[in-house]
């Protein structure tokens, strides 16, 4: 059994990881998880539909399908992105997922040889970096700011990069609703961002599970790949916090060359995504479930983060700073001490029965230490109040002297 | 889009399966793919459970699960297994994958670096060689007759990279029912194997996705994992031919110690199996539904195995041969040509109408190309004598001057 390849080691036990799996099962309030609030799921209408794809479609549905997907589910899922004001081009091509972990595996997997850079925003979605690392990218992380991504930081490390002669596989951000910041990139950055990779022809990653929960008006959510003329934008979606994270379903659109190879991949993977869970959540698109679904969880998310906003203010300890998410289901809390490391912290948390994600997770440079994200969206308003109550009694007691505010740069730039 | 990774070349588009591709959803009579007969899916007994596990456990069934799988799905699946004699230690562990095609992937990506030796079967699965190829290992095979892996030569190829310094990562095996050679490897087989592999500190794979259709009585069909007592064989099962493909589960079973590390590389690729099909899949179970499935399939496929060695018998330039499948879905055909070449000959099958799985494709070393798999379990019995009728005249027409017997040995062997 010291067989294993030294490849292994890459696959190595989180600590947080295996601290928040001590939480599993106990009676914890778990601000950690992005999981979904289970009211917002339609069982009845996904408990009819199940039945009835089983019993009228069994011989399809039971049955092995293409590794692209379920045709008449792709057809389907492209009218909704379309709804949705998702640009699909008539050289664009759809491929199902896994739930858009997969996604990211097999973009991973495909683009990303040993050495090649890659570009993630700090901080970014942790799973995403996780994915990346297996491949052994050189990875630069952009500071993102109240408006998305910092593109004049962007340009600078792009100038850095191809003055050494080397190039930049790809972009990956999270323009809107971003996870773990809540912040949402500008019209004008979407554009600047674009006008750069064109310069640079780099591709774009576009991961937007969170764009359907935005709790303010006027809040720009047009994709990155509605904007693109270039072909140059790989768009990553799912159904995991729209309709159930259970189906694990989520797609892939891009150019078809793209998605070709991605698909061939993905062959490899785990030769295709359930059929059953693809005529579900076919049946759910038709019927209407899944916007209905839309609907009643961005009212359920929005009261949430208010409370959690709310507990914040009222319980965090002076100089804390948070930016107001607009959107998505978290929020990233930066403390007032540069000497707190909230992955310490974390242990004693648990032990006061409270468990969250220290920010570092999400920060590929190692910064980050002294924030952590928030999730809003599973626990009730009740939890919510007393798991950020019992943070900010934990954190008060660590924090003898304050330090002055720290402004969003500073935490964002590290 | 020059920017994909050069290992993007590796997921390159197969030319059989791009000519496979081509007969979907015309009307072709496909020997070529594994896909159960849907008649033996409980469509009427899944409809009422999936309904009844969304209905009823909605906040689990639709929820995020656990990268490992469903614990109660888990504790079942281990019930299952005992009942079919498979051993299961007290350090054993659990991994549920999406589909045995995920098991094989996460094996590659965890066991073997560059370079590194692995022991595969002549023939062997195809998929199973192409996940491995991916980690870019050196493949070594070894031939099979009518018991199996040929022991005696396995240990002549242990012994040449031994000698070299090297060592083996693991052996790759399907002992019972063999992909696609149909044959069975004996008790003495299985137990020298052990043997080896425990004087050459060798992991073993055991691939058993068809030992519950076995259609001869007298065959033994003891999985290595239960003859194992040094915790080496690592076992691979799936419910896509005993119950439905679509719900895409399959599992690895085997020592803790490695079935922590492959979840956590699970956990990149997917994050977890879909919640739904494993409630599914656990009630399924719970019910005596899978073995209710495994009885019904067994005679179908017992019946369509025949009718296709009777077609083969009857239609088959004189001379060719095949392995009598003791169990599984195919039929492993050699033509009494060398000449020939299946891969060419399939383009003028599938104008003809028929499509079958090139043998070349199952032969890590180039071998078996005068060779062809034919798949049962799919195509109706009138449907398996015209296919074979239609490949039968097209041999006859290609062989001019048909060669002398080709002993299985000279085939295996190649």
């Amino acid at each position: 059994m010291k067989l294993l390849a030294g490849r292994s080691e890459l696959f190595k036990a989180s600590e947080v990881r295996e601290l928040l799996k001590l939480t599993e099962g106990r009676k914890i309030i778990s601000l950690a998880g992005g999981l979904p609030d289970p009211q917002t799921f339609p069982k009845e209408e996904l408990a009819e539909i199940a039945q009835e794809v089983i019993r009228e479609r069994g011989e399809s549905s039971l049955q092995y399908a293409p590794t692209a997907g379920i045709t008449e589910f792709r057809k389907e899922l492209t009218n909704f992105l379309q709804r949705k004001d998702v640009k699909v081009d008539s050289s664009d091509s759809v491929l199902i997922t896994t739930g858009s972990q997969q996604a990211l595996d097999l973009i991973s997997r495909v683009f990303i040889e040993r050495e090649d850079v890659i570009i993630v925003e700090l901080p970014t979605y942790l799973a995403a970096l996780n994915a990346y690392t297996l491949s052994h990218p050189q990875i630069i992380g952009v500071p993102v700011d109240g408006d998305g991504m910092r593109v004049d930081l962007l340009e600078r490390e792009l100038k850095k990069v191809y003055a050494k002669g080397k190039k930049v596989k790809f972009i990956y951000t999270i323009p809107v609703a971003h996870n773990p910041a809540g912040v949402t990139m500008s019209v004008e950055r979407k554009k600047a961002l674009l006008q750069l990779a064109s310069e640079y022809d780099v591709v774009i990653i576009e991961d937007d599970p969170y764009s359907y929960f935005v709790y303010e008006s006027g809040v720009d959510v047009t994709p990155l790949k509605t904007l693109d003329k270039e072909g140059r934008v790989i768009y990553l979606g799912t159904l995991s916090k729209i309709l159930s994270p259970g189906l694990r379903l989520g797609w892939v659109l891009g150019n078809h060359y793209v998605i070709d190879v991605l698909e061939r991949a993905k062959q490899t993977a785990d030769l295709h995504t359930s059929s059953l869970t693809q005529y579900i959540a076919l049946e759910a698109m038709r019927r209407g479930v899944v916007e209905r679904t839309i609907e009643k969880a961005r009212q359920v998310y929005k009261v949430k983060r208010d409370v959690m906003l709310d507990s914040l203010l009222d319980h965090m300890p002076e100089n804390t700073w948070w930016p107001k998410p607009v959107g998505g289901l978290f929020v990233m809390v930066f403390l007032p001490s540069l000497e707190i490391d909230t992955r310490k912290m974390l242990t004693e948390a648990i032990a006061m029965g409270v468990a969250y994600v220290p920010g570092a997770s999400f920060f590929s440079n190692g910064g980050g230490w002294n924030s952590m994200r928030l999730n809003f969206s599973f626990p009730s308003p009740d939890k919510i109040a007393e798991g950020v109550k019992v943070l900010g009694s934990l954190a008060r007691d660590k924090i003898k002297t304050p330090s002055k505010p720290i402004t969003p740069e500073s935490f964002y730039g590290m």
